[in-house]
C-alpha cells in the first residue's frame, strides 16, 4: 500500500517533507570507468568503439558495420506492422505540428539614441540521439528527440543505438527514418557518447547529445558537457493527479500505474479533496495490480514511492503540486483551465478526464522528455529551445557611440579595465576632432 | 609576437586546428575539496559557512551578520560618485529595455481534431547570482546577472559575494540595488554554491545559480546541477574581429586588447583579408602594449594566444568565424550586415566599426555573459531564458481521444507498456458504450 497523508494531520508538514526529499535512486558510480572509456574512444577512435561494443553488447562490428545500411533500414521499415507505421506517422505528424510553433523569432529594432539592437537565432549545426537498447527502446523517444531537431533546422542528425547481440527494433529504425536522421549507429553506453562528442575516424562528431540512458550514458553525458552541450539528466517518471470525487476510481488508477510501471523508481501521487474517493481510488490501484503485465514493477513504484494526499481544497492541492514540480500533472477536476492558471511548476500538464498522461507520451503533439525530480523548478521540457542557440546583435552609430559611450567608458574605469575605455574613447575622441 | 597565418599556405589547415584545440586554460583539480565542503554546508549549515568564510575570506561572521543590513547598502551606495552612479544608471536602463524584448509569449491553440494545445513560460521561484570578490568583482555583471531575473519576474533574488578581509566593492552594492536583489550575503567560494543550492538556518534555498568563479566555485556549481539550475560554466573570454582595410588599426589594436586584458588565457584573433593591415594593426597592439595597465595580462594573451589570419576574402573569414564560434565577434567591415547573415555560431556579433566590443561589456543592451570555448556552437548568452521554463498543456475532448487514442494505444502495446494503453482504451470503451 502507498502512503495516505491528509493536510489537516498535525504531522503533515513533516510527512509531506520526507516524501519530497526522499531519494529514490542509487546511481552507481562508474565515473572513473566512464572517464576511462571515454580516454579510450578519444585515443583510438574506431577501434575503441568497436572493442567496447564487443565486450559490452557482445557484438562484432568493423567501421563499415558500425551503422545501418540504407538497404537495412528499409528492410526493418518493411517488417513494421501496417498499423504501427500509421500509428507512427500520425505521432510524427503532431509532433512536428506542435514543434513548428515553438520556433521563436528573431529581432532588430533601432533605440531612440540610434542602436540597433537584436538577435538572431541559428540551429546547432549537428545532433546525436542515444536510443537505449533492450526493454527501454523506445520508438516514441526517437520521435520526441529528432523531431524537434529536425524542426530546428539542424543539418546532420544522428542516433546511437545499441544492440546488444544484435538484436534492433524495427519500430526505432522506422521512427528515425520518419524524422530525417541521417545515420543510426549500432553502439551504446559511454563509448557512444563518446564518439559523438569527439569524433572517430567513422563517426563525425556533433555539437549536442540528447537523450535518456543508463547510469553509464548519464555519467558520460556529464563528462562531455561543454565540450558538447547535452540535454538534461533525466531521473525515474514521475506522475502527480489532482483529481475531485467526480472521476471515475479506476480511471485515475490506471493513470498512476502508467507512470508506476515504467520503473520501480518511479513516483504516483494522488492529491484529493475527497478522502473517501482517494480511498477507492487505492482500491482500484490494487485491482489493476492484479492482472497487470508489469505488476512487479508498477506494484513496488506504488507501495514504496506512491501516495494519496487528502486536501481541505484545490488550491491546497496546486501549493503542494508546486512544491513537487512534477514531470507530469493531470488536473481532473472540474474546470481545469483555473486550476491550471494556479500552477507554477510543473513539466506537463494533462487538462481534464479525458486527458490520460499516455496520451503525452505518444501522440498529442508536446514532448514527452520532460524535466523530472523536481527540475521543473528550474527547466523545461525538451523542444526546439534545445537545438537552436541566440547570438545578440548590436550596431552603434557615431551619434549613438556619443551619447552612450560615456557611461560605458566610467564604468570601464570603474572596474580597471583600461584598454575597454579606450577603445570607446579612441573613437569618441575622432568625433571630437571631425566636429566643426 | 602573436601567431601569423594565411590561408593560401599550404599548412593552414593544420595551423588553424592547432589553434582552435589549444588549451588555454588548466583548471586545477578542486573537485574533492569541493565535494567535502558542499557535504560540510549541507550538514551544518551556517556554522560551517561561517568557518569556511573565516578561513578563506579572513573574516568572522555571525548568522546577524552574513547580509549586509539596508544601512550598510545606504551608506554604501552614498560613496559612489553622481558620475558613476548615473553610469550604472543608464545601463540598468537599457539592459532592462533589451531583456524585456526577450520574454515569449505564451500559446494556446485547437487543431483540427478538438485538441487544445500550448505552452506557458513562467519564472523560477528563486535565483541566486554569484559575484566573484577582488580584482574581478564587476559591477556590471552583476547587472548583467539580476535584471533578466528581475525581468523574468523571479521573486526572490539573491547575491553572494566574497569580502576577503571585509572589503566591499561599493559599485556591486550599488548595482545589486539597482536591480532588485533582496540580500547580498559577504559569503563566496564552493560553501557560498553550497548555501544557495541546498540552504542553511539563514540562506533560504534558490532554484537557479548564476554567475562566474573561479575553479572551486566552477566545481560546486557542476556538483549542484541538478538540484538546481545553473547557467553555463564560463570560460575565459575571447574575440574575434574581422576587418578589412579601411579601419584605422589602432582602433583594432585596442579591441583585440580589451579582451586580451581580461587573463593571461584570453584569446584575441583578427581575420582580414588584406596582410598589409594586418601587420599594420599586430605594430599598433605593440605601442599600445608598452603604456596599458594590464600590459603583462594582455601582453601574455596576445603573445601565446593571439593572432593574425589572412583571408582571401570576406566569405573566408566567415567561415573561419563559424568553426571558432567566437563568444564575441566584431564585423569591421564596409556591409557588417551582410556578413552578419554568413555567420551561424557566435556569442554576440558588433557591427562596423563605431561597435567596439567594449560597449556591449556595459551598456549596449544585450548581455555581456556568454557562451566561451567554442560553446556558441550549442549555447545563447544569459537572458531573460534562464529565468523561467515552460509548460506544456494539452486537454482532450472525448472526440479528440476517439480520434487520436487508437494510434497512441497501438504504441503503448508496441513498447509493452500496458497500462498505457490501458488508460486510454478504458476512456475509449466509455465512449462506445455511451454511444448509441
Amino acid at each position: 500500500m502507498p502512503v495516505f497523508l491528509d493536510t489537516t494531520s498535525a504531522d503533515f508538514e513533516a510527512q509531506f517533507s520526507a516524501l519530497l526529499g526522499a531519494k529514490r535512486e542509487d546511481s552507481p558510480d562508474v565515473d572513473d570507468a566512464v572517464a576511462a572509456i571515454i580516454a579510450d574512444v578519444k585515443a583510438r577512435g574506431d577501434a575503441a568503439v568497436i572493442e567496447l561494443t564487443a565486450k559490452f553488447d557482445r557484438l562484432e562490428l568493423t567501421p563499415e558495420t558500425l551503422a545501418f545500411t540504407s538497404d537495412e533500414i528499409d528492410a526493418a521499415c518493411a517488417a513494421v506492422s501496417r498499423e504501427e507505421r500509421a500509428a507512427l506517422e500520425l505521432a510524427a505528424e503532431r509532433i512536428r505540428a506542435y514543434h513548428v510553433r515553438q520556433m521563436p523569432e528573431n529581432a532588430q529594432w533601432t533605440d531612440p539614441e540610434g542602436a540597433t539592437l537584436g538577435w538572431r537565432w541559428t540551429p546547432v549545426s549537428a545532433a546525436g540521439l542515444y536510443v537505449p537498447g533492450g526493454l527501454a527502446s523506445y520508438p516514441s523517444s526517437v520521435l520526441m528527440n529528432a523531431i524537434p531537431a529536425q524542426v530546428a533546422g539542424v543539418e546532420r542528425l544522428v542516433i546511437c543505438a545499441p544492440t546488444p547481440d544484435g538484436k534492433s527494433n524495427p519500430l526505432v529504425l522506422m521512427a528515425a527514418r520518419l524524422s530525417g536522421v541521417e545515420k543510426v549507429y549500432r553502439i551504446g553506453g559511454a563509448q557512444a557518447i563518446a564518439a559523438m562528442a569527439h569524433g572517430t575516424e567513422t563517426i563525425a562528431p556533433v555539437d549536442k547529445i540528447t537523450g535518456p540512458g543508463n547510469a553509464y550514458v548519464a555519467a558520460a553525458k556529464r563528462r562531455v558537457f561543454g565540450k558538447v552541450g547535452i540535454d538534461m539528466i533525466a531521473g525515474p517518471s514521475e506522475i502527480l493527479v489532482i483529481a475531485d470525487r467526480d472521476n471515475d476510481p479506476d480511471w485515475i488508477a490506471i493513470d498512476l500505474l502508467s507512470q508506476a510501471e515504467h520503473d520501480e523508481s518511479a513516483q504516483a501521487l494522488l492529491l484529493t479533496d475527497d478522502a473517501e474517493f482517494g480511498r477507492a481510488v487505492a482500491a482500484a490501484v490494487e485491482r489493476r495490480l492484479e492482472t497487470l503485465e508489469r505488476r512487479a514493477i508498477a506494484g513496488a513504484s506504488w507501495r514504496d514511492f506512491g501516495a494519496v494526499i487528502t486536501v481541505r481544497d484545490l488550491d491546497e492541492a496546486a501549493c503542494l503540486s508546486n512544491r513537487v514540480a512534477p514531470e507530469h500533472l493531470e488536473l481532473c477536476v472540474a474546470d481545469p483551465d483555473a486550476l491550471a492558471r494556479k500552477i507554477t511548476h510543473a513539466g506537463a500538464i494533462f487538462l481534464g478526464q479525458w486527458t490520460p498522461e499516455a496520451i503525452g507520451d505518444y501522440i498529442g503533439g508536446p514532448n514527452h522528455v520532460l524535466p523530472t525530480a523536481r527540475s521543473a523548478r528550474f527547466s523545461s521540457g525538451l523542444g526546439v529551445h534545445d537545438f537552436i542557440k541566440r547570438t545578440t546583435l548590436a550596431k552603434m552609430t557615431p551619434q549613438a557611440l556619443k551619447a552612450i559611450g560615456p557611461a560605458a567608458e566610467r564604468l570601464a574605469i570603474s572596474e580597471s579595465l583600461e584598454a575597454h575605455g579606450l577603445s570607446i574613447r579612441t573613437r569618441l575622441d575622432r568625433l571630437n576632432e571631425d566636429a566643426p
